[in-house]
């Protein structure tokens, strides 16, 4: 049984930002969000969010995330004092207490499985998560016996030269026994350079401490500035990017391209340079993205190819062609074997199958049906100004160059709409539709140039 | 005398793909090609890929290459069994045979000629490519006495601590004295864990065999998942792009970029980033291609601007400016000191010298002369719903915005087409073309909006 | 007093160049620009380049820089005949000569002033910039004493063994005292292998010479060709993305994004990946920029979105949203809270508050007021094939799908433009405007296809 709580509660200072620190998104979601999501893999029976600095914009911003508790460390006081703040809400708790960081996005759920089992195993008071990093600089350094029960925590600051050459840090991470916990937390002092109490020293009051070690140390890396947000997005897009390739997609340029962790993809799929995968995106087998595409909260079936377009919420089928210079926004629903070309906009329509719309268009609202063959600047004036309305077009009907579908109308079947034409009313079943007026050629004209 | 084998018959399980291996495509050529391409160059009198995995197919994907034999190998039983293969179809061959793997594209044709010049000066029985790994893990280590003749070849696993020690790996290319190849090959023995047919098995059968060192030992990188694919690519791109920096191409974050090795650049070219150049591309001198675009298969002029653009199967002379969100594609022929704008979609025509279409067009299937102007929104209606027809338009001619050429048409020189016209019949020169209705004014009208 | 001299008469032929290398340009300034103004930050009362190949095209590009004084070195005979050319024309002066290097843009002003100021201190005859290079192999070595003063300075290929072991370099950039150097310089000899005078050989004849290290020697790397004009621009691309990192900027994927250093960005921007800012460009606070977009000389207001488009030269404010694939160039004014869309082209172009300009438009040379409405597909016909004529749009004036604007031409305020209307003469207030012709329905008619 483990409870979990959140540090949350700084402004971050160094992100120079008005925005509170573990808000800052990587990679679609906050940094909150990841952690709080991490957290929720080890199935804690509460988890607590200690908010402060603009608590109230955290809380809105997890509000979708169910049965989150907030507690209010109204002054930074230190990790200890944090930690204090939870006595009133966790009065007779039995159980563990996981203590996570909110600007530590990149922790694995499997770490903190390992943690919370060793925890068990042993019995422990307190167990540490520890980390061997490469440039320890600033971290606290940990010292353990041969059983990795930990002797002594030492700041950095308080390291002598020999302490310093140990590498196992501090991860900031914690399973405490929370009644034994709650015992030493009234006790803690502020009695350092900062006049903050630390989580650190109830670990000094309780034991057995022992310490875990990260396999990965990127996992514990804090983000407190915008390069380190950039650098937590590498490492993120890197673990993403590996996984995908491992499973059998080509990536060309993996450096170029950034698929959010929450994308789906299948085998043989080619992802070309400057591809962005956002959101809840799945593609499937046998298709080829980019290069200079985005991709966000879309299903794309198989054997599609997307050449520099935008597609946003919306659905495409099997074998369809895209681009280059298309945007689908807003629902859209591209059929099988259909082609959506260049400088096309779709919004809210949806097009059958071997439908093609492959010019300098745009159809918003529309719903058309199979081997509809839409013309080059052809343009559904689907808003008159006040309202949005529909445009229904029938199978296998040709709308000429430059016409325009006035919303809301209804063409059939088999009709074909003369180039130049403006389409006002409903047109029946195989029909032509034309609206435009008589060629006049007046010859011998010149036109006057200003040498004239 | 030299006959090439190239072992193709694997499946690589690890590409977690339907398509073999040996045809996934680097930098757009297969596998099996590249290498296939590199062997031609020390001009063999015979070339014989061997084949398993999916056999037809990658011999329907080489069939651009003439006079290369098939050899299918039904079984994958190891690298010696794929040899023993050819015993058939070389009986009598007296010359040498260079095995060559269908997964290590890197491979320079220099580095084969001097395996294949070593083997010749030495008289060597076998000659086997050796490179020094930085991390030679996994790799069969070769000791070789002070004038490289090898000694020994020792597997990965089966190598002491000291051993180790020696980076110096069996690349797995060899030249073999074929006759004396041909006595050893049936004595081969499975008897290994993998119970496999090992061609290292047939060097110790034969002597003297002699190493020799590839120089860069990124040559002999083999590609076994799509992460190698990536990092071989990387390779490649920093080989092109390193050349074409040397010689005199400004590369503007070259990271960014790629550079198929197809590509023919010429001096004082400037590549802005986020561009790709593919196929069989060249660009002349004074030109500045990108950011953003994609070019292939085309021949671009001297001082031409592209600037996020696509053009493919195309040619564009001097002094032109293309973009920002062009497309020219399907044979294209622009003309010197053209203007190609913004949202323009140019396919399978022929601009004069000094013709401008910068605005919102769709010309397909067109043939203009000098110094024709496309008003904004012009459009070809080349396709009539069964076929394409043409548009021909003379010197000098100007087309109003929003005007629609409906094809088959011809325009004569000196003509004016009236803004918003749609042109069906054939215009003579020096003649106003005007087809449109009146303006009407409704004075006061006003839209009724939801709050009237 | 000090005057500067930047060496600027090389062709430097590895750049494979018909631009003098110096004029090569470095994120959007020339080497002899970056150089010049880095040089102006210290005052100097004279600033003199000595040029050579291509001089004249070396005094053109810096016309717009003023009081820089050219003198002609007509033959490359090496560094200290470079400085000789100096003599009559800074006869009598009494102050010290900076001599940098053209090629050398990375220089901070700083460490000029670092060197200026123990030049001063210490009243050398000549002060020295040195560096630690991690690689510095082709440097001469500086050997010194304890107090900096130079002892020896040794050509890399004359260094013993263990002088190679010094990796203290000269980076070729000297204070001198004017009139001691002024001294020495007639007794230059060119008695070496390149036949050449150097300037480390004036030193040899001056005393004290002191060496004064710079703190990044990444500052005084060199560009010899087009690899390190590459390398270069990765520097400085870092020292600009770090800087605006630490203000409170998120990059998203920083390594795809370009900086010019000429950039002023605010707080709490997000620049999306392949996102380019150019030239005298702003951005404020709380806008989004990218992904694929290209910023030049344009100020963007607050909240402001832009994704995959172009800006130049123009003015967006506050909460206006651009994108994807819009073009403003050439004096573009948007207000606040318009919305400028897909494949849209807007040239020397007003908006007022809250206007769209959604889909596949060209504006050209138009003002439009507050919340007007343009339909898709509408165009000015803003040239005449001989002039440019103005737009005038009021407020809340809507026009129709694929509309002509024939310009002149005004439209009053509240205007409708039926959709497919070509629009030729102005039109008051309150009022709806049509030029179309009738539907007309042919019934019954089907396309003839082939097949029929």
């Amino acid at each position: 049984m483990v409870a979990v709580a959140i540090l949350a509660a700084g402004r971050g200072t160094r992100m120079k930002s008005e925005l509170p620190k573990v808000l800052h998104s990587l990679g679609g979601r906050s940094l909150i969000e990841r952690i709080l999501q991490t957290a929720l893999e080890i199935e804690p029976i509460r988890q607590i969010v200690i908010v402060g600095y603009q608590g109230k914009q955290v809380e809105a911003a997890l509000q979708h995330i169910p049965n989150v508790e907030f507690v209010e460390q109204t002054q930074q006081l230190g990790t200890g004092h944090a930690v204090q703040q939870l006595l009133p809400h966790l009065e007779g708790f039995q159980g563990d207490l996981l203590v996570l960081n909110g600007d530590v996005p990149l922790l694995r759920p499997q770490t903190l499985k390992v943690l919370m089992e060793s925890h068990k195993k042993h019995q422990n008071a307190v167990s540490l998560l520890t980390a061997h990093l490469p440039n320890p600089k600033g971290y606290g350094r940990v010292f353990c016996n041969d059983r990795n029960i930990i002797q002594q925590i030492v700041e950095d600051r308080d390291c002598s030269a020999a302490q310093k050459q140990n590498h196992r840090i501090n991860a900031g991470i914690y399973c405490f026994n929370w009644p034994q916990l709650a015992k030493v937390l009234p006790q803690l002092q502020a009695n350092n350079d900062q006049k903050e109490y630390y989580l650190t020293d109830a670990c000094n009051l309780m034991q057995p401490v022992m310490a875990v070690d990260v396999e990965d140390y990127q996992e514990i890396l804090g983000i407190n500035d915008r390069k380190q947000l950039a650098t937590a997005y590498d490492i993120l897009q890197g673990r993403v990017k590996e996984r995908w390739m491992a499973a059998g997609v080509t990536l060309i340029d993996p450096n170029s391209i950034t698929i959010d962790d929450t994308v789906q993809l299948s085998t043989d799929i080619i992802i070309e340079p400057q591809t962005h995968l956002r959101g809840n995106t799945a593609i499937g087998s046998g298709s080829r993205i980019g290069p200079g595409s985005l991709i966000e909260n879309s299903q794309i079936g198989e054997n599609v190819t997307v050449v520099y377009s935008v597609i946003t919420d919306s659905t495409v089928q099997a074998e369809t062609k895209i681009g280059p210079y298309s945007h689908l926004r807003g629902n859209v629903n591209a059929g099988k074997n259909c082609r959506i070309g260049n400088f096309v906009e779709l919004k809210n329509t949806t097009l059958g199958d071997r439908t093609n719309v492959a010019h300098l268009s745009y159809l918003g609202d529309a719903t058309l049906g199979e081997r509809v063959n839409i013309g080059a600047g052809t343009i559904t004036a689907n808003y008159d100004g006040v309202k949005k309305h529909q445009t229904k077009i029938g199978d296998r009907t040709k709308t000429g160059s430059n016409s325009v579908l006035v919303a809301p109308v209804k063409l059939g079947s088999d009709v074909t709409v003369a180039a130049g034409s403006t389409v006002t009313e409903d047109v029946p079943d195989d029909s032509l539709v034309i609206a435009r007026s008589p060629q006049v050629v007046k010859p011998g004209w010149r036109l006057k140039t200003s040498e004239d």
